[in-house]
């Protein structure tokens, strides 16, 4: 398992040391899931934090309808975890799993813990990590409501380009919270434009 | 101002020496406001974080319907800022609004940079706040849908005790997501359950 994206991807924040990567590279575990399988579940506690070499995920819950609503979707070069159930260890809401086979590298809570103590600046690796996921959680909460469907699609567009191609229309559709049929109303209509 | 409360708050998570509390407790900027001021109006950047001393704030935002939506109250011993547009010093989508005469102590921007220098254990102590905020956040979007009214209210009253008798009604039904008529339904169903 290459550790070259994972270190670039720490370092964008924190200059670490050689040495500093060797330490969190050893406490990292790789694990290669097929697709369709769940890393987690409501109502268990979620005790890892994974960062993506491969694949694709998506972590959603139930609404109380009954609906599957996605609040995120990790690809390559990115985490995924429920920092909720992980920092207090209690169980998760959420669901996490595969929409692709992928490859992970995955830190325990336990490793974790052992990592800050060991290489202290991991605490500020972790802080802007925390505070650009609440920039991207609040986003999606008080700024989305008050785009178009045609906006929340482009700025999807230009932070997943991929995807598309990669997952199945309906998990888009969810997570832009419109139908699949409005969704491809909103397709149509930027083909187009084109 | 007293610090002790701040010192006593930031000392949950991490045992600062009484130094580096000296060197934090000296970038602090005291702040005295009275009420229904605005410390941050959407489209301004979030240049804060501000601890409550005394008194009632409450940061909210304008959905599509021109409807205000309280996502946080602070009282005494808790923190307010917007912590996205903070840490990306980009503008908020956010109002931050003193609810009661208030006294604060704040922390700049580029206070906060000076004291994660000086102080570095300082990181440990933001990034278990902010996971704390995010915890808070994910709660509020995902497990309250599934509640009903009276257990919204309990979780409120369990958090925040003594704002019934503080803030108009308006307000909490706001935050719960609720017209004032239905949240007043619930407190009469309630009292009548004592």
């Amino acid at each position: 398992m290459p550790y070259s994206e994972i270190n670039q991807n720490v370092c964008r924040y924190v200059n670490f040391s050689q040495d500093e990567l060797a330490i969190f590279n050893d406490l990292l575990k790789p694990k290669t899931l097929a697709k369709k399988h769940f890393l987690l579940r409501a109502g268990e506690v979620c005790n890892f934090e994974g960062f993506v070499v491969s694949g694709c995920l998506r972590k959603y819950y139930i609404d109380e309808n009954g609906q599957e609503v996605i609040i995120q979707f990790a690809v390559e070069n990115s985490w995924i975890s429920d920092i909720a159930s992980f920092s207090n260890q209690s169980p998760s809401g959420l669901f996490i799993e595969t929409l692709e086979n992928c490859e992970l590298l995955v830190l325990s809570h336990q490793n974790k813990e052992e990592l800050l103590l060991k290489v202290p600046s991991f605490e500020r690796f972790y802080r802007i990590l925390v505070e650009r996921n609440i920039a991207v959680l609040q986003n999606r909460i008080h700024y989305s409501i008050s785009k178009t469907a045609m906006e929340k699609y482009l700025d999807f567009l230009a932070n997943y380009p991929s995807l598309p191609q990669r997952v199945a229309q309906h998990y888009i559709a969810s997570y832009l919270g419109m139908s699949a049929e409005f969704l491809s109303k909103v397709r149509t209509k930027l083909s187009k434009k084109d």
